[in-house]
C-alpha cells in the first residue's frame, strides 16, 4: 500500500528497511538463545572446513567433541528439566536448533540425535527412574544414545517392524531378538562410533500375547565395544552428515531388565501382565510417537534456515556480480544479475516463501511450547485436541520447509554458476547435507498422508464402513484414530461458497493485494480438494471396489489436499504476524533518510509476493475450479513480477536480516 | 491403440516387451562402439568404489590412469580423423561418451575435458600444423591439456574475457596476460594437475588493435612444473567430479611463437596482419564457437544417460520394495512402492520424459555427425543454415536434458527413501557430480537465451531500430548475426491457426492420444509464444524504453519460449522415431507368451505419456490461451493416471532396455 503510494507520486521509492530491527522481530522471544547460538558458530567456524578437510573418522570425532562443548553452554539442553541440569524451555531448545542450521549440519544432526530423539525419548516415553539415570549425564553429553527405531525393512512403516522384545517373567527380563536381517535397526545416527545406549523399539511380547511397539533401554556398548548380543555395522558412506556415525545394530537375545521399558504409557508387571492406562493400542502406538513430534518440528525449522544460508549468498552474489553489457550504458558496464528479470523471479519468490515459512514455524514451534509445556499427563480432552493439532502442523511444515529447502539451495546454486559448485561456497555441503531432510523424521508424502487423515477423519461418519474396509489405514498407512468432528460434505461445500464472501464473482472483483482475497482463495482450494477426495473415497467403496485400488486411485488428490492445507497454514500465519504488529507510524519509528517506513512495507511485499505465487503456481487447477479467470490469470503473473521489482532493491536488507553470521556463509569470492 | 483394443476385451492386457529387441532400437547404428563402452564400463567398475574411497590426489591419478587405459581401446578416439590414431567417427564418438555416462562421471568429464574439449579445439580451431604436432599423442592420452576459456569475471560472457594476446612482429611472438584477478581462468578441467598444454582463449592485439577473441596453444607445465610465466592453482574441493583436477592459470607475458595461434579461422602474417576469412568479428567469434558444439552434445547425452541410472536402481527398488500392508490382502502382505498411484506418478513420467530426451538426442548426435562429416570449411551457404540449427539444437538438448538429469536423479533419490542417501546406492555421486552439468559448457539460461535468439531472429526486420538499441544483444548477450528467414508477425498468427486442422474447436474434439492433437498443441505454444515475445519487445522498443528494462520485463517470456521450442523438437522425435519403425505384426515379431506385441506398443504408450505429461505441466498457458478447456484440461489428468497404470506393469523391463552393466548400479539391497 505504501508501494502504491509512492508510485502515484510518479516514481517508485523503495522502502528503507531497519536490518537490526528485522532481525529482532524475526528472533522473537528467542533472541537472547539464538544469539548464544550465533556466538558459537562464529567461535567454531572451523567445522565447516573440517567437514571437507578431515577423514570420516577424524570428523565424526570433530562433530562429537563440538557436541559436547556446545553443550556446556546450554544451548543443546534447554529442552530438558533445570532439575536435571536443562534449560526448562523447550520452545527456545528449538529455536536453538533452528540457529544451529546456520551451520555445519552433521553437528546439527549429531544433536538432534543426543540430545532431541534420543534425550527426547527418554524424557517423554520414560519415568522418573529413567530420568534420573540417563538425564543429567545425557544433558552433558557424557552418555551417548542412540534412536533405534527404523528397521532396513521398515522405514516409515513403524508398526509393523520385525525387532520382539520378550517378557521373561520367571528371570524378569526382557529379551530382545532382531528376526531376520529385514528387522535390523538401520540408518541410526550414533549407532557406529558413540552410542552406549539405544533406545530400542520392539514389539513387545508377553505371555505369548503382542501388546504393540514399546521403547526399552538397551545398553549396546561397554567400554566402546559392542556388548554381548548386540552386533553392530557401520552404514558407511553417505551423500552427506558424514560427520555423523550412522550404524546398523542386530540383537541376539539380548536382555535388559524389567525395568528398562520406557514405562510412561504401558507397564509390565514384574510378573507379566501388561498395562496400559490407553486401552486402544493404535491410540496407544500413536501417543507414544507423538511425544517425539519435537523431532520434526526440528527439522522443519532447520531446513527452513539451511535454506536462508543458501538464499543469503545467491541473493549477495546476485547484487555484486555483473555478466553482460547493459546495452544503454554509457560506461559499457555490465549488469548486475538481480537486476536480470528471470534473476528476480529464479530467487525473491523463494525467498518470500522462506519468509512465510519462518512466520509458519514460529507458529508450530509456539503449539509444541505450549502443548509440551502444559498438562504432560496424556492425550485427553482438549489437549488430545491440541496434540493433535499440533502433530498434523509440525508433519505439514517438515515436509513443506524440507522440500523447499532441496529446492532453494538447488536454485541458489545454479544462480551461483560454477562457483556454486566450488565447495569453498557452501553450496556443496548445504545440499548433500539437507538433502536426506526430505526422508528422515518421517518421508514427507508419508506426512503429508498423515496430514490429509487428519482432515477426513472430519468426514468418517459419510463412509460408515471405512474403517472395516481397511480405507483409513490405507490413506494413512496407520489404523484410524477417533473422529474428532463432523461435517458432511453438503455442509463443507456451503462452507466453502460462504468463504467468498461477495459470492461467486466476488474474486473477480477483488484487489489481488488484498489479503482476505488471498486467503479466500486457498481456503477454497483446500476446502473443494478435501470434499472432492472424501466423495471420491466414498464412491469407491460405495461401487465395492479394492481399497487398495481405491486409494491407489486418489493418492496423488491426498497428496495435494494435504499440500493445499500446509499452503493455508503457511499464509495464514504470514498473514496474522502482520496483523499483529503495531503501524510503524503509529509505533513513532522512522526509518533513516526519508524513506517510506520500512519494514512493515516490505513484510507486505513479501506476503503479498508468496500469497500470489503460490496461487500462481496453482493457477490451472484454480481455473478448473472455475475460481480464476484466464485474464485474471495473466495478471497475477504481472503483478508477481512488479512485486520482484519493487523487492529487489530490498533483497539484500532482506537477506541479512536473517542474522546468518558472516562466516557460516564463507564464499569469499561471492559475498565479497 | 492395442491397449484401448485390449480394454475393449474387458480387461487391459499389457503388451509384452522384448527387451534385447529393445536394446537393438536405443542402441540404434552405434551397438557396436557402445557395447565395447559396457565392457569397459563392467571391467572397471571398482572406479565407482574408488571415487569413495581414494582421497583426491589418488583419485586423479586413478582417472587419469583409466582415461589413459580407455584409449587403448579405442572409445575415446572416436571423434579423430583416422590419419592421425582416430576413428574417424563423429557420430560414434558422442554415443560412446553418452555410454561412458553410466559410470563414474569424473571420469567422463575427464575424458571429455582431454578429448572433447582440449583435442577438439586443436582438432576444430587449428590446422594441419597442429594437428600433426598435438594429435596422434593426445588421443592416446599421452599427451594432457586443458582448454582454457572461462575467467572468474567472466563464464557466460565469453566474448568479453580479459586474458590479452598482443603480437610482438619482431619476434614473431604472442604475449599472454592475464590482466587482474577477474581475468584468470577459472575451474579449468585438467589444469591443476596433468594438462601440458592449454588452449588458450584471449583478446588479440595486433599492432594496437583488437581483433577479437582467439585461441592459441600455450605450454602451462613442464616436467610437471608450471612452465615460466605460468601461475597455476588448484581450485580446490568441489561439490563432485574430484577426480578431476580444476584449476586456475594466470599468465604473465608468456610468449608463444606466432604458429601457436590456432589459425583455421584467422591468421595473424609474421610481419603483423591480421588476415580472416570471415569478416564480420562477431560471426567469425561465433564459427569458432560453433565448432566446439560437440560439447554440448556430448553434455546433454551424457546427463540423459546419467538420468537413465537413476531411475533405474529407483525403478527396480520399487517394483521388489513393499511398505504398508495393502488392506484387501488375505496374506497381509505388504503393497509394492510401485502399486501406489502416486509412487507411479513420481517416476513414470519421468521414465517417459528420459525416453523422448533419448530419441531427441539421437537427433541431434546425428545432426552433428552429418555437419561435421560434411563439408568442414565454414559456414557457407546451406552449410551455415544447417549449422545454426544444429547449435540451437544442441543448446536446447543440453539445457533440458541436464535439468531432467537434476530433477530425475533428486526425485529418484526420495523415492528409495534413507536406502538412497547411502553412498553405496549411487545417488550420492550421482547427484553430486552431475549437479554441474546444468552451468558447465553453457550455463542453462544462457543457453536458452541463445536458442530464442534464434527464433527471435526470423523477426529482426520488425523492428529495424534494434540492433541499434542493443536489443538483440540484451536477449542474446551476445552480437546479432544474419536474418535468415523473414516473417512477419502477422503471418505468423496465420501459421498458427493452420497448425489446428480442425479450426479453433479441432482441438476439443480431437483424440487426446492423436500424435497430430499432441503435436499441434506444442506447436501452437511455441509459435504463440513467440509471436507474443516479439509484439512485447517490439512495443518495449517502439515506445522509446531503455532495451535493458523491456528485456528484463520479458526475460521469463523469453525462457519460456525457448522452453516451448525444445520440447516441441523433443516430441517430433519421439513421435517421427515411432513412424519411423516397422509394424510389428507386418515384421512378423511376435512376442513369447502370446502377450500383445510388445515394443511398438510399449513406446506407444510411453509418447502419449511425455506428450500429456508435458501438457498438464503447462495446462494453465493452455487454458489462458484457449486451447484446453477446464473439462479437457481434467481429463488429460486423468488419462495420465491410465497411462501410468498401463506402464506400470512394463516398468522393469524398460529400464533394463537401457542395457546399463548391473555393476553400474551397485545398490545391492535395492535391485536386489
Amino acid at each position: 500500500m505504501i508501494s502504491d503510494a509512492s508510485q502515484a507520486s510518479g516514481r517508485y521509492v523503495p522502502p528503507g528497511i531497519d536490518v537490526r530491527a528485522l532481525t529482532a522481530l524475526l528472533d522473537g522471544e528467542y533472541a537472547e538463545i539464538r544469539d548464544l547460538v550465533r556466538t558459537n558458530l562464529s567461535a567454531h567456524a572451523s567445522v565447516l572446513e573440517e567437514a571437507e578437510e578431515l577423514g570420516v573418522d577424524e570428523f565424526r570425532e570433530r562433530v562429537r567433541a563440538l557436541a559436547v562443548e556446545l553443550a556446556t553452554t546450554g544451548q543443546t539442553g534447554m529442552g530438558f528439566p533445570k532439575e536435571y541440569g536443562g534449560g526448562g524451555d523447550i520452545g527456545a531448545s528449538i529455536a536453538a536448533f533452528e540457529t544451529l542450521a546456520y551451520g555445519d549440519l552433521s553437528l546439527l544432526v549429531k544433536v538432534g540425535v543426543q540430545f532431541g530423539l534420543f534425550g527426547g525419548a527418554i524424557l517423554h516415553l520414560g519415568t522418573e527412574r529413567h530420568h534420573r539415570a540417563h538425564l543429567p549425564d545425557l544433558i552433558t553429553g557424557k552418555l551417548m544414545g542412540c534412536f533405534a527405531m527404523t528397521e532396513t525393512g521398515h522405514g516409515s512403516n513403524v508398526q509393523a517392524l520385525g525387532t520382539v522384545a520378550t517378557y521373561d517373567a520367571a528371570r524378569q527380563e526382557f529379551v530382545i531378538t532382531t528376526h531376520g536381517d529385514a528387522a535390523r535397526k538401520d540408518y541410526i545416527g550414533n549407532a557406529a562410533r558413540h552410542a552406549e545406549l539405544a533406545v530400542v523399539f520392539a514389539q513387545l511380547e508377553v505371555d505369548g500375547k503382542r501388546e504393540g511397539v514399546h521403547a526399552f533401554v538397551v545398553p549396546i556398548r561397554v567400554d566402546g565395544e559392542p556388548a554381548p548380543g548386540v552386533r553392530i555395522e557401520d552404514a558407511g558412506r553417505k551423500m552427506g552428515l558424514n560427520g555423523v556415525d550412522n550404524g546398523r545394530l542386530w540383537f541376539d537375545g539380548v536382555r535388559v531388565p524389567r525395568e528398562a521399558l520406557l514405562n510412561r504409557f504401558a507397564e509390565v508387571t514384574p510378573d507379566g501382565v501388561y498395562e496400559s492406562p490407553i486401552e486402544n493400542p493404535g491410540r496407544r502406538f500413536f501417543t507414544m510417537l507423538g511425544t517425539l513430534v519435537q523431532g520434526r518440528v526440528s527439522v522443519g525449522g532447520g531446513a527452513i534456515n539451511a535454506a536462508k544460508v543458501a538464499l543469503a549468498i545467491a541473493t549477495k552474489y546476485a547484487v555484486r556480480r555483473r555478466q553482460f553489457e547493459a546495452a544503454a550504458s554509457e560506461s559499457g558496464e555490465e549488469q548486475l544479475l538481480l537486476d536480470y528479470g528471470m534473476h528476480q523471479r529464479r530467487l525473491l519468490p523463494l525467498l518470500a516463501r522462506t519468509y512465510a515459512l519462518h512466520f509458519a514455524q514460529d507458529v508450530v514451534r509456539t503449539q509444541l511450547h505450549e502443548v509440551f509445556s502444559g498438562n504432560r499427563s496424556g492425550d485427553q480432552g482438549d489437549d488430545g485436541q491440541a496434540r493433535r493439532e499440533l502433530e498434523s502442523r509440525a508433519a505439514g511444515t517438515k515436509a513443506l520447509g524440507t522440500w523447499h529447502a532441496t529446492r532453494t539451495i538447488q536454485e541458489c546454486r545454479e544462480a551461483c554458476g560454477g562457483a556454486g559448485y566450488l565447495a569453498v561456497n557452501r553450496f556443496a555441503a548445504l545440499k548433500a547435507d539437507s538433502d536426506v531432510f526430505t526422508t528422515f523424521e518421517g518421508d514427507n508424502h508419508v506426512l503429508l498422508q498423515l496430514v490429509a487423515k487428519g482432515l477426513l477423519t472430519n468426514y468418517a461418519h459419510e463412509f460408515e464402513d471405512l474403517d472395516q474396509l481397511g480405507m483409513v489405514r490405507f490413506v494413512t498407512g496407520q489404523a484410524v484414530e477417533t473422529v474428532v468432528e463432523r461435517a458432511s460434505v453438503h455442509k463443507l461445500l456451503e462452507r466453502v461458497r460462504d468463504l467468498l464472501p461477495g459470492g461467486d464473482e466476488w474474486d473477480q472483483e477483488a484487489g489481488l493485494l488484498d489479503p482476505d482475497y488471498q486467503l479466500a482463495m486457498v481456503r477454497f482450494r483446500e476446502e473443494h480438494m478435501l470434499a472432492s477426495l472424501a466423495r471420491r473415497l466414498k464412491r469407491g467403496v460405495d461401487e465395492g471396489r479394492d481399497p487398495g485400488a481405491v486409494f491407489s486411485h486418489v493418492q496423488d488428490h491426498v497428496i495435494s489436499v494435504a499440500r493445499a492445507h500446509v499452503e493455508r497454514l503457511v499464509l495464514e500465519a504470514f498473514v496474522d504476524k502482520l496483523r499483529s504488529l503495531p503501524d510503524e507510524e503509529d509505533a513513532g519509528s522512522k526509518a533513516a533518510d526519508n524513506k517510506p517506513a520500512g519494514n512493515m512495507a516490505a513484510l507486505g511485499l513479501l506476503c503479498d509476493l508468496f500469497a500470489l505465487s503460490t496461487i500462481e503456481s496453482d493457477r490451472a487447477w484454480f481455473m478448473e475450479h472455475g475460481r480464476l479467470t484466464v485474464q485474471r490469470s495473466k495478471t497475477i503473473s504481472r503483478e508477481i513480477n512488479n512485486l520482484c521489482r519493487k523487492i529487489r532493491p530490498l533483497a539484500g536488507d532482506l537477506v541479512d536480516a536473517w542474522g546468518i553470521p558472516p562466516e557460516m556463509l564463507r564464499s569469499p569470492d561471492l559475498v565479497g
